[in-house]
Parts: structure tokens; C-alpha cells; sequence
């Protein structure tokens, strides 16, 4: 059961960049910017580029999760993974609300997707070098 | 042969990314914006809106052609993303024309996406709960 | 040995862009530019548009590293892929200088991209017409 567990995480990740997706379509209602404008209200622009980062740390997360899961533990990356994603939840509302309340969920799913690439890295370099 | 289909999709998703790349280096030049400016003409911020959301949707993209492969069918999945392939396409020729012609690629590369996202994603529920 | 260099190479590309997104926040530092902010100096603008071209290339090339490692040869994918990240590193700090210096990297990074694309691409054209 728990070797589809990082599957999952998969899902709620993507469900994670279609919320990030739709807020930016909110906010763009909200606060009168008509694509392709990114710029020109302060509220906007940070519901924006909460959506960019969270675009870049999906780049960087799965990998993480995919090296977690083949060369740590299915387990443990599927619990690093759903970590990362509660965290990346409370980045996009805190965010939202304002720049300087970014910083614990972003520290929490930073903290996770560390976890696993140093699991995962740690598996890589004893399965190259055959320990 | 199907089973290789999702992999033909993934090989078209690259030749996307190198052509929205491309359109964005082609506007840099007819439109006279020179690197690192991302702005200064409407032409050129379209071109390149276009390309950021083309990276962006890749990004859930392609876990959502992952999740269907293995957990729905190798031969949905690749029918899927050939979909997504061909709206994604038009999307990018549309919106560099003119911002409101980007509904329809649109819509059809995102409601693509959508069925492998829940076909993949049923199928990670089964295996998670074992039916 | 070497049917893991693939994986290696996937712990330092999620090592480039931790790389990539530590000098934006540096140059934010340096030149005094907050988030949401992402303009008003050129010398952060240059970075910040390195980073989003390190998380732009990184979502082309880990679907080429996968295709190639899949359908063409472990070594030959991760020998390209290492170059990859080589030809990054480099466009990384060159571009964080000057502008007009991010040409070799860059160039270096796509053309191991395009082998291994290339690579790939024949292995899935060959796998699905069966010979």
C-alpha cells in the first residue's frame, strides 16, 4: 500500500498548481490585470509570483520525491511528500494574504524536499559506488 | 506498441518547449527587447506569457501523462497527451496573435490533462485502498 | 554502475536550481529589491532571469534525460546529462555577470539536451514501429 503513497503525493501536487492557477485567475478579476499584464497592483503580483514559485519548487520537488521513492523508501518519501505539499498549501494562502507570512510554510516543504534528496542522494551515491 | 505511446507524447512535449523557446527568441528580436527585459511591448509580453504558461502547464503536465500510464492506461494516457499536445500547440500560435484567441487550445489541453489527472488519480485511489 | 548515473545527474540538476534560486536571493540582498518585486535593477533583473531559464531548460531536459536513459542507453543519458549541468552551472554564473557571457553555457547545455533528445526520440520511434 505505501508504494503507491508517493502517486498519491503526485495527484496533490498537481491539484497543488491548479489551485496556484486558479488563484492567479481570481486575483487577475479582483484586481483588474488583464493577461498578459503581470504587474501593476501590489496584491496581484504576489498572488503571481506565489504561483511562479510554487511552479519552480514542483520542478525541484519531483524529482526529489522520485529519488526518495526509488533509492530511500517508498514510505518515507510518500510522508516527505505529503509534508511538502501541506506546506505549499499554507505558502499559497499566506502569500496571498501577505509577502511577509510566506516564510514557515515555505520553510516547512523546503525542509521536506530536503529530506528527500538528501535521502535519495544518499541512496544514489551507495547504489554508484555498490554498497 | 501503445505502451510506448505516452513516451512519443513526452518526446512532442520537448518540441513544444523548444518551439514556445523559440517564439519568445523570434519576438525578442522583431519586437527589438533585449535580454533580460520581459516587457516594453504588448507583442513581445504575449509571446512570452505564452511561453511561462506553456512551461507552467508542462509542469502538471507531464505527472498527470505519468499518473495515467501507470495507473489508468498506457494507451489513454498517450491519446490524452497527444490531445493535450495538439490544444498546447494551438494555444501558442493563437495567443501570440492576439490575447483573446487563447480560449480554445486552452481549454482543450487543460480538459485533457483533466481526464488523465482523474484517471490516473482513480486509479492511484484503487491501489491505495487495495480493490 | 552506470545504469545509475541518470539518477546522479538528477541530484545535481535539484542541486542547480537550490544553486539558481540561492543567488536570486542574494541578489535581492545585494540590490536591495523585495518580494513580489521582480524589477527596478538590471543586475537583479539578469539573475532573476537566469533562474527562470535554469527552471525553464530543467523542465526540457529531465523528460530528454528520461528518454534517453529509457529508450536509448543509461550511460550515454547520464555522460549528456552531466554536460548538461555543466554547460547550466557555468550559463549560471555568466549570466549573473553579464548578459552578453551567457552564450557558451547555454549553448553547451542544449546541445547535450538536443543528443539526448535525439537519442531518445529514435529509441521511441524504433519501440513503436516494433523494430
Amino acid at each position: 500500500m505505501s508504494s503507491h503513497l508517493p502517486a498519491l503525493v503526485v495527484v496533490l501536487t498537481v491539484l497543488l498548481l491548479v489551485l496556484a492557477t486558479w488563484m492567479v485567475g481570481r486575483a487577475r478579476g479582483r484586481y483588474g490585470i488583464k493577461a498578459p499584464a503581470t504587474s501593476g497592483n501590489e496584491n496581484f503580483e504576489r498572488v503571481f509570483r506565489m504561483q511562479m514559485n510554487t511552479v519552480e519548487s514542483t520542478v525541484a520537488f519531483l524529482p526529489c520525491l522520485w529519488l526518495a521513492t526509488q533509492y530511500w523508501s517508498p514510505l518515507f518519501a510518500g510522508i516527505g511528500g505529503l509534508v511538502w505539499v501541506a506546506g505549499r498549501v499554507w505558502y499559497a494562502f499566506a502569500y496571498a494574504q501577505a509577502a511577509n507570512k510566506r516564510g514557515m510554510g515555505f520553510m516547512i516543504a523546503s525542509a521536506a524536499a530536503g529530506v528527500l534528496l538528501v535521502g535519495g542522494g544518499v541512496g544514489v551515491i551507495r547504489a554508484l559506488v555498490g554498497i
